[in-house]
């Protein structure tokens, strides 16, 4: 039996221009693309998707399995992600078995980067344990919307010989953590700068950085708070979904 | 007067496969590539930078400055960091007064991603304050070595909705700062991680990330830090440079 290979491939914050050239040639060496269907409001991003594979390789094969439905209402976040993990795992598993012969090349293609907040490679490393399944795994690192989100503010993650730290939201809305005063703070449904007002904070956001539609606000926190939240707000209810970053810096 | 546009573009960490589509189209827009002429010894670094410009705008004008020394004796780090940005900004200004008419478009190439411990965006953010240095500043983003070095380990950057904190190898011989366990060490002359034998903590290295000579060592950090050591100290060696980083997992 010879080894398939599944590439796990970074296609950028959501610019096209973000793909890099590795990741072209990665797109040009897949002879099935999987996804999961999320069944989602996201079109713009299933539309950009696709546009990268019309330009890149328009007469590619796509397998799409259904995503299944995570416990959002689960008080054990870290277990139920870890259930959905193993939940979708099991379908990529069986479009792996049925759409991909030994020796051929599968690929996912990952917004942003595979290695930050993503699963898709947890997912992976997953079904490598299962038997039968030899997999061989290559991951092509992409922009962020980190690396995306400081480009379009034009200021630096980090300052001279200090620290930044990548924090979620959830863990802001704790507390400001100790020792470091640049924040990039990601997966943040509850706005939880807000909770550090008063701090003397300066804040840069974005949100769909890389798309037409991107918004950018940038300033002092306590000056600048009340207009993030209320277009945050708006734009979440005009499109029906948001994603959105930013950097804290104390 | 017409603004000049200056861009900083991200060239990747190492692999010519890093660059992005937007990065190709920034360097095909550009009249005048500035260089820091640093009469260093990274010798296959100038060549892959020279083979980026080879392949993409062979025909383009590069105009290169002296490099002005780093004081690396001072006692106030950050102040001799500042001062020799600040020298390096009267280089700049000197070539891009010069060389660049107004209206034309400039460039720096930066290794990694431009906002991530690089100096072009503050010396050229200095250049803006400058009189009759009218500057239209853009960001390209590129892979950066974090990036590049947890791919090539195929392990994430970020496990379940845990922070992670880049910091400095100065900063990690200190101490393992709070509430962390995943850290990205950059800039470490020291190897600051035999600081921390007897945590449990996982190291994921990586040296000349993306090149020829790329160098990969993972493991549990008390059985892997003597080779991390030696093998580090004799790739310097043998090359006369190195540039390395590496994730530790507690």
């Amino acid at each position: 039996m010879t080894a398939r290979k599944i590439l796990l491939i970074g296609i950028g914050a959501g610019d096209p221009g973000h793909l890099t050239i590795q990741a072209v040639e990665a797109l040009r060496r897949t002879d099935v693309f999987f996804v999961l269907d999320k069944g989602e409001v996201k079109q713009e991003l299933v539309d950009l998707r696709q546009h990268i594979l019309d330009t890149y390789v328009p007469e590619c094969r796509v397998v799409t399995g259904r995503d299944p439905e995570r416990d959002r209402g689960a008080e054990a976040y870290v277990e139920a992600v870890d259930d959905w993990r193993r939940r979708r795992a099991d379908v990529c598993e069986g479009m792996i078995r049925a759409e991909l012969a030994d020796g051929g090349t599968g690929a996912f293609l990952v917004w942003g980067d595979p290695t930050l907040y993503d699963s898709t490679l947890a997912i992976v490393e997953d079904l490598r344990l299962r038997d039968g399944l030899d997999l061989e795994i290559e991951v092509i690192p992409g922009i962020s919307s980190v690396s995306a989100l400081v480009a379009r503010h034009q200021v630096s993650l980090t300052q001279v010989s200090k620290p930044v730290q990548v924090t979620t939201g959830r863990r802001l809305a704790k507390a400001w953590p100790d020792d470091v005063d640049d924040l990039v703070v990601m997966l943040d449904g509850q706005t939880a700068f807000t909770e550090h007002l008063g701090t003397g904070a300066t804040i840069y956001w974005g949100a769909y950085l890389g798309t037409p539609d991107e918004l950018l606000i940038s300033g002092p926190l306590d000056e600048v708070a009340d207009e993030i939240v209320k277009v945050r707000a708006e734009a979440r209810e005009r499109k029906g979904w948001i994603m959105d970053t930013y950097l804290l810096r104390r």
